[in-house]
């Protein structure tokens, strides 16, 4: 079939702030969509504001395995093992996806329950500092990055099609709400946010505390630097705590490499005799080649290659890691 | 004589991004004011923007000496030593300022020159990332933090008199161009700048390289808390060696301490049976203190208290002492 006239529903379990959104941007884009939702108070929210939605997941799993719906877990990690026994028992041949921040964890789960031949992950990079229904909005995802992981694609493998199938579903399903689909292995993306998601979490916790720690004068000495060097201080702790804690092993690596950077930072001011000219030089180096993806300021053009990408066709694995290999988003045809 | 009604002429030397701004304010403010630059091209550019300024560094400072001008050294740290040596030899009683981000060093080059009895030390905290005329705008300082030192404050001695006058003078002066005046002493100016202007930078540095180390997934992964916490380290290289290899010794303590939180952090995450909790609590916690101060973004209302000071009088030594150890701006009266 060609995925794009694909018109079968999407089934969202959990509706916080990406479920949610989610719901709401599908609806919007004309796409059919329902959901479930444990709390009866976001039932009766979502419901009140004109979507399909149930507090019943034995019925929902088994309405979506019925339409053959696209499954999408939005629940946190922690919530995920309860979802994915109900999945085994009442949709036993739905594709699905989900949207947690850490990857390589969620894909281990899932083969655990022996899901993986149905499951691609996936990780919407749009804002977490708020949660419930009450905050969803449309439009969350637009020019937002989509990560979709492909660790289980293989060449031209008869027996890989509903796989293919479903990974082609969740990459239209994040264009469809305006996202930038960028593809990568579960233990390479984790890598990844653990240095550029991760780490300046730990880095602007830290920062806050010894600035803090240099009492009320340094607090009204303070200007743009310590205020953005520590805006994401201001996450909530258990958002900060569960996205680092379920990423550790990445996580340690990117720490170990950026003590030993201030560590030699602190020794060069130390010694009169030495100065800071590598680490600002490497600093201001690093800095310019991610404005030169990313842009300056908030909002700016992005600059990111994109690969064109037919799925399941020969070499179609070897495009995608390309595009891995150059953070390069996607586009499918 | 009261100090609101002081008529006397500002001299800026050095017409750099503070330099020329103080120009364009205190003209715009009806406030009577030259100045000198030891570049042809800045004099004439100066010159051609309707400003008086001169090339001769003699006859600018035998002409403040004659109006009894307050003088302001508005070049870099570096250049400090030159103009001391030309102040002594052309302008041997007129007050002086500075508004160079270290303190301490300057008050021991002034002490060196002889010349401490007619110093106060100025520390405005307005934007540094471009130099020259060029940048120059009005408003630089409207709401900015302008720190004015009190090391050589006496109460009531007879002989300060004329110290006291260049006091006020100079926190009237900031005052003029919109700033909030803070008084600190140098040394612990430079403790409290280390960590909330100087230590955002070197982690900035090292947050940028770790990202980066990532490659291109990564810096495509990258979003607002990368972004934000990688902000400064897009300043010129030279500039973040110049503020930081002048306050080594504070910065070198304030690394000491941000070293052992990220030592911890990490440990905590290398031991799945610890967590991030302490961590991401304090740093929450300051930063929530930096929030009621500051507010939460840029350009809001900031929440200080302030302190009405009268310089010279009885107790006026611990008034100064008083606003610092809260973080106060003051109101002379």
């Amino acid at each position: 079939m060609n995925i794009s006239e694909d018109t079968r529903p999407v089934c969202i379990l959990g509706l916080g702030l990406i479920g949610g959104s989610l719901m709401r941007d599908l609806a919007a884009a004309g796409r059919g969509v329902y959901g479930w939702n444990r709390s009866e108070k976001t039932v009766t929210a979502a419901q009140r504001d004109g979507f399909d939605v149930s507090g019943d997941l034995a019925a929902t799993l088994q309405r979506a395995e019925k339409d053959d719906a696209l499954v999408v877990l939005g629940v946190p990690m922690h919530a995920l093992s309860g979802l994915l026994e109900a999945l085994a028992e009442h949709a036993p041949s739905v594709g699905f996806t989900d949207v947690t921040s850490v990857k390589e964890e969620v894909h281990a789960l899932v083969t655990e329950h022996g899901l993986s031949d149905r499951f691609v992950g996936g990780h919407p990079m749009a804002g977490t500092a708020n949660s419930g229904w009450n905050v969803t909005l449309e439009g969350l995802f637009q020019g937002a990055v989509w990560v979709v992981t492909y660790d289980n694609a293989v060449d031209l493998a008869e027996e890989n099609d509903r796989w293919v199938e479903t990974w082609a579903r969740v990459v239209t399903m994040a264009e469809l709400v305006g996202s930038d689909v960028v593809p990568s292995l579960s233990r390479r993306h984790d890598r990844a946010v653990a240095r550029v998601s991760h780490l300046p979490h730990v880095m602007a916790e830290a920062l806050a505390v010894a600035g803090d720690f240099g009492g009320p004068l340094a607090l009204t000495l303070a200007s743009s630097s310590f205020r953005d060097g520590t805006r994401v201080a201001g996450t909530a702790p258990e958002l900060v705590r569960a996205m680092c804690e379920n990423n550790r092993s990445s996580l340690v690596a990117a720490l170990d490499q950026t003590l030993e950077l201030l560590q030699e930072a602190r020794d060069c001011l130390a010694d009169e005799s030495r100065n800071l000219r590598e680490l600002a030089g490497d600093g201001h180096a690093a800095r310019g080649r991610f404005e030169a993806r990313a842009g300056r300021n908030k909002g700016d053009q992005t600059n990111r290659p994109i690969i064109r990408v037919r799925p399941g066709t020969a070499g179609w694995v070897s495009q995608l890691e390309s595009a891995e290999s150059m953070g390069a988003q996607i586009a499918i045809f």
